[in-house]
Formats: C-alpha cells, sequence, structure tokens
C-alpha cells in the first residue's frame, strides 16, 4: 500500500505558511503501516493539479489530497478529483443539515458558495469535519488509485485525519501491520562516527530499520520497527537498542523525540538533589538560561555569574588578576578559577565556568571558536576541558552549553 | 522560468521534521520573480529520486533539490543528479582545504564519508556553505532543466540561499522584472492594532503590498514594489514607508529579515558608548545571553548576574533581606532594588531586571506571566514597569527579554 500526500495551495507553495498537516498526515499513515513515498504541493491551479494527480496515481495506490475544499472560488480539488474520476458531486445530506442549522442558528445569509462544502464525490465514503463546514471523501477505487480529500485549515484537517479517516482505512484493512519506532539521543559523538561504529547494523537493517539525523551539537538514531501488534515491535526494538547501547552506551542521554539534554541532566540534579552554578564568559548566560528553562530548577538552582569582561571575572569572582594576565583569559587555569569561584561563592555542588573566543575575531591570538569549560565537583580537583567549535558565534555559544550540560552528564554517571 | 523545489529525506516524508527549508526557498524565489509551481517530497531512495527529478525536469526549467548531500551512506543527491546529468563529481579545491583544516586544528580523524562533502558537479558553479562542509551546487544547462543543490540542515541551507544561490541567479538574470522588498520591524504594537491603523493603506495596496507578519513579542511588514529596476523599486517603497512611520513610528525599531531588537539595541549603546548590565531572575541569564549573541557587545557590555534564589538576590546584589520579605520577590520594590545594586555593583551606565513569575506555577500568589522589569539609567531615579505575559514558560520569558530591550530603546529615543 504506498502512498502520496498531494498539498494543494498557493500560500503553501509560496512559502508563506509551512505543510504542517502533509508532516501530520504521513506520520499517522506510517503508523498503521501505510508507505509515504512522495508528497507533493502544487498550487491553486487546476489544470497544474490534475497533471499532479496523473503523475501520483502513476507510481501510488492511494493519493491524499489536502485543501481546497473551502468556500471561496480557486477551492477546486473536489471538483477536479471527481471529474478526473468520471464522478458527478452529490449531496452529503449531514453536511448540508449542519450548514443549514448554522445559518438558521446565527441569522446568516448563507452564499450559494457555502452550500458547495457539503458536496461529496458519489461513491465516495464521506469523512466528517468536525471543525468545520467541507465534508472529506474517501474514494475507494479497485480500477486504480483510490483517493482521499481532506480540507486544508489545520484544525479541520487534523481532527478529520484522527477521527475519521485512519479509523476508516483501519476497517478497510488498510493496515498490514503496526509500526512503532523509538528515538534514541546521543551527545558527544559525531553522525558519522555514531554511523560508522553501527555500520553493520544500519547496512543490514530491515526490520527494525535505524535513521540516524544529526541535529545542533547531537545526533539521534530513530528505530523503527513494525510487527502484528505493539508488544512485538517493542520486543523488536529493544533488542536492537540493547545493541546500540553496548557499542555506544557511553554517549547515550536519553530517549524522546522532545526530550533535550538541558531536561535529562536538571532532572537528574533535582532527583539526586544536588545543586548548580555556572559562571560564563563567552555563552553570557546561555547556560543558565537553558538550565532555567526547565521547569522545577530553582530546586537546585540558586543563580550565577555573567563575567564577560575580564574586570568582571577579577572583581565577581576574585579571580586573582594575575592568573588572567599571565595564563590568559581563554585558558585552562582561568576556567579553572572561574568554577571553583562560582562553586564557592555560590555554595553548590557543581560548578560549570565557559571561556573561550565566540567570534567572528580572535582573541589573544586564539580563534574563533577556541574555548575552555571548567567543571568543579564537589570535594574534586577542579578541571578544565579544551574544545574547538566552528560554525559562527551562534553555534560556537550554543555548543559550548550543549558541552557543559554533557559535562555534568558525565560526572552524573561516574558518581 | 519556472522553478520546482525537490526535498530529499526519509525523516521529511515520514512528517518527523516539516519542510521548512521549502517554505522559506520559495519566499526567496518569488521575490526575484521566479515562480515555483510545484514542490516535492521524496525520500532516501535513489530510483524513486530519480523518477521524481524526470517529472520535475518534464515540467519545470530550475529544480532545486534540498537535502542528501551530508556524509552518511544515504546522502545520495549529488550522486543520482551527476548521473541523471551524464557528468562526473569533482572535488572542490575549497571546500576540501576547509574540512582538512577543521581535521588538523581538532586532530579529528576524519573519515572517507567527510570528503564527500567536497565533491561537485563538473560544470557546476560551487554555492559555499557558510555553516557546514558540504558544497552547493548550481548547474546552468543549456540543453534542458537547471539544477540546484543545496544542503538539508536549516542553517546550512538558509545561509547558502541567502549568500550564495540569490545572488548567483540574480547574476545569471534568472529576473524578469525586479521584486524588492524592505522589513519594517515593529515591537510594543499588536498585529491587530497596527493592521486596524493602517488599514486603508493594506485595503488599496497594489505596488507596493504590504504584508503584516506577527513573530514573537513582536509584528513585521513586509513591503514590495516591483519595478523595472531597483531604483525605481525603492522610490515606491519608501513613499509607503514613510506612510507607515507617520502614523505608527513610536513602535518602529528597525529594518530588515534578519536585524533583531538585540542587534539595534546593543549597536545603539555602542555607538552612544553606554554601557549595560542586568540582574535576572525568571529570565536567568536569557537577557544577557541574548544581548551576547550581537557581535562586538563586550565594549558596553561587563557581565552581570543571574539571582534565581532569593538568597542569591541577597547575596550577590545585596539587597535587604526586608525589601524582599516585605514587599515579595516579585514586586515593584525588588525590580527596582534589583536594578539599582546591578548598575552600582558593575558601574555601568544602564541596568536592566528582571522578577516574575515564569510558570508553570503560581508564586507569591501571582499568577504564572506577572514580571517585573526594573530601568536604572544613569542619575536618573529608576523604575520598573509590570508585565502580564501568557502562552507559557518559554514565552513568559522571551517575551520578558523583549520588554527589555525595549525599555532601553525608549530610554534612548528619549535621551
Amino acid at each position: 500500500m504506498n502512498a502520496e500526500i498531494v498539498a494543494v495551495g498557493t500560500e503553501l507553495l509560496l512559502g508563506q505558511i509551512a505543510n504542517t498537516n502533509g508532516a501530520y498526515l504521513a506520520q499517522k499513515l506510517a503508523e498503521i503501516g501505510v508507505n509515504v513515498y512522495y508528497q507533493t504541493v502544487v498550487g491553486d491551479n487546476p489544470k497544474r493539479l490534475e497533471g499532479v494527480l496523473k503523475v501520483a496515481e502513476s507510481r501510488s495506490d492511494l493519493v491524499l489530497t489536502i485543501g481546497g475544499l473551502g468556500p471561496t472560488e480557486d477551492d477546486l480539488t473536489k471538483q477536479i478529483v471527481a471529474r478526473h474520476l468520471g464522478e458527478p458531486l452529490v449531496t452529503d445530506q449531514a453536511a448540508k443539515t449542519k450548514i443549514d442549522e448554522y445559518a438558521a442558528r446565527t441569522g446568516k445569509n448563507l452564499t450559494p458558495n457555502n452550500a458547495k462544502q457539503a458536496l461529496k464525490i458519489q461513491h465516495a465514503i464521506s469523512l466528517t469535519n468536525h471543525n468545520g463546514f467541507a465534508v472529506g471523501d474517501l474514494y475507494l477505487n479497485q480500477q486504480g488509485a483510490s483517493y482521499v480529500l481532506l480540507p486544508g485549515p489545520p484544525a479541520e484537517c487534523l481532527m478529520m485525519i484522527d477521527r475519521e479517516l485512519i479509523p476508516q482505512l483501519k476497517k478497510q484493512g488498510h493496515q498490514n501491520h503496526v509500526f512503532s519506532s523509538r528515538v534514541m539521543r546521543f551527545i558527544g559523538i559525531g553522525e558519522s562516527k555514531l554511523v560508522d561504529d553501527l555500520s553493520d547494523l544500519i547496512d543490514h537493517q530491515t526490520n527494525p530499520t535505524i535513521a540516524p539525523y544529526a541535529k545542533m551539537a547531537e545526533v539521534t538514531l530513530r528505530v523503527t520497527a513494525s510487527a502484528v501488534d505493539e508488544d512485538h515491535a517493542e520486543t523488536l526494538i529493544q533488542g536492537v537498542v540493547n545493541q546500540i547501547l553496548a557499542r555506544d552506551g557511553q554517549y547515550f542521554y536519553g530517549y524522546g523525540d522532545d526530550n533535550s539534554l538541558a531536561d535529562v541532566v536538571v532532572n537528574q540534579l533535582i532527583e539526586r538533589q544536588l545543586s548548580v552554578t555556572a559562571a560564563e564568559s563567552l555563552t553570557a548566560g546561555e547556560f543558565q538560561s537553558t538550565i532555567g528553562n526547565v521547569p522545577g530548577v530553582s530546586a537546585v538552582f540558586p543563580g550565577g555569574f555573567v563575567t564577560y569582561a575580564n574586570q568582571a571575572k577579577h572583581h565577581l569572582l576574585s579571580i586573582p588578576q594575575t592568573v588572567i594576565d599571565n595564563q590568559g583569559v581563554v585558558s585552562e587555569a582561568t576556567a579553572i578559577w572561574m568554577a571553583k569561584q562560582a562553586k564557592a561563592k555560590m555554595k553548590t555542588d557543581i560548578a560549570v565556568s565557559f571561556t573561550g573566543v565566540a567570534g567572528p575575531d580572535e582573541l589573544e591570538g586564539q580563534p574563533a571558536g577556541t574555548v575552555w569549560i571548567g567543571i568543579a565537583y564537589r570535594d574534586e580537583e577542579p578541571k578544565a576541558y579544551l574544545y574547538h567549535f566552528t560554525n559562527g558565534r551562534q553555534q560556537v555559544r550554543a555548543r559550548s552549553v550543549m558541552a557543559g550540560l554533557d559535562l555534568i552528564r558525565q560526572k552524573l554517571t561516574v558518581h
């Protein structure tokens, strides 16, 4: 069962709005085992839309259109699909009644265009619109591609997908198997290295599949299995997850699409009742702001320092001027002093420090992207680590924050 | 000149990420008069990608692919387009040097996959990647459709579109008439109020057009004119801009798509040699981090305080405990003390302070979103202002930062 999504609308095509409906529909279809191989966006143009439908039919069993079911002149999807299928449009009585009742209740005079929204393709199954008037269609075709017509406004479209389309497709037996997936998140390892470590697993993947994805300063793997039910899919996924963890477990920090390193680290700190502070130079508060975004952080984070200028490092953190003068502000010694002093002044269990060159210009003869991150942990000797980041000021700062979070994560893993 | 965008990537196809690159590219092409009639998304599958390219060529003069230029096995776009065009892949020397230099600087052993990113299609114009390693291509084809290959990660793709692709297309004369646009940025006024103030201008717009767009805590207007050349377009734009400024000039803070309130404010501070600091509670460093992102800020920003817990306000800023106890931590008095003390301790011309309820829970009986922002400016009596923000922790914090920047902007406008 191969499906293709065709989104209709000039606003989408010109980039004035993003095609979030298409992304959602693809996800929901994947979950019931319907493969989406193509998505197309075309404007409100009858000739080009019909051309797109012909291409779609030639390569897909199910064509799902989104948009163009509304009341205005340029809403033409239903008319074009019906003509293309050689079927007339007929009135859906339930949809018509809903429109009439609305008109009666509000005392509005509805135009003939409103009635247009109650039309459906003859022989199609109607898909009720729970958030609007335009009725959707599921046209099952034994001779060629089947068609689904969905409305464009996201509130209408998503509700129709969930409540009408997916249940109908399941009922029609368009569900071979269950798809289930789990996202694994990694920090401190590049995409190429991770893929290299797992190359045999990835190369021989059939079920589950492993899809790597590089994000800012981290890599995710999406492990997806298909099976007869959720339990079997989970068992398959867990098997592969275990193999991956056996090889690169030290870089793994958590599961989930919406998870983040800051969430994981802050929640570990809260759980273990370890307090944290920071002294930030090049990151200028970005580390503290990032942990500050996690609800509940106030239990472990009293506050900290932004010491951008050298005199602030001296003045706020009492770092001896000789250290900065002799070792340089971007140095192991300064990073260690910053962490040590921040921890002492805020009386926390942990302190991290950031000193480096955000760029674009170099500093003390060191190139943009050179960053020292210090960490002081309880009674241990504080340490600092050297990093080289690239790709501009914003990335250098953001990657520094991720690296600082990762240093805390590593400390918590060891202890 | 009809263009088609082909986005490549299974994650896009399956709806795990939205096709924001495609939307952006369509917008930028429209601005130089290149019509996008189709957008297609296809997975990392060689056969299906080649099929999509054949369809695209049959109906478009320019085919722009996004994605699949990375180092992994499933990054195959360049290989497939090159084979399809009958051209070999050759090494782009500048891109290769950049990768080698990175390897040398970081001491990392790069895999052969990394070198793959420096390949370009023979006879193509290279598009430099300012945020990554994968080089892009512009392949001008007299016999058939021309091709553009762009990388998938948004930071790389958007920068390449702006700095490389659009200038190249303009240079190649892929421009029928000139479209020129200017973005005006407003703070402190809502979209509906602004649109209402300008309703007659917006309703009668033909050339230039005025397109409002609401962003987080600000509103932009894009004024777009078409004309025979840039000069004529600019004259048309300036006429409308003047009318808009006459009505709502007090909310206008700057021009440009990539501009930000932080950029404008920091550059004004630098120009006028006024130094700034901050004491942040609920924003936890986000204000300082935001101004810290503007290159050159070190000239006016020595550093500051993150005083998340009450004891930090007392300890780091020497705010009398009685003020916090009697007035509350989320209060006018505390905000004023925070600004006054931060200014005194850092010896700056200006200090802003943030104290409030980020949420999700209430604090001191005050609901999430209640925020006091203080400002101390030179010898003036410090003041604090009350705000009520909505839409969750992240928005409350981000809107607070924007409001703090706007307070500084207003001070600089008066003085």
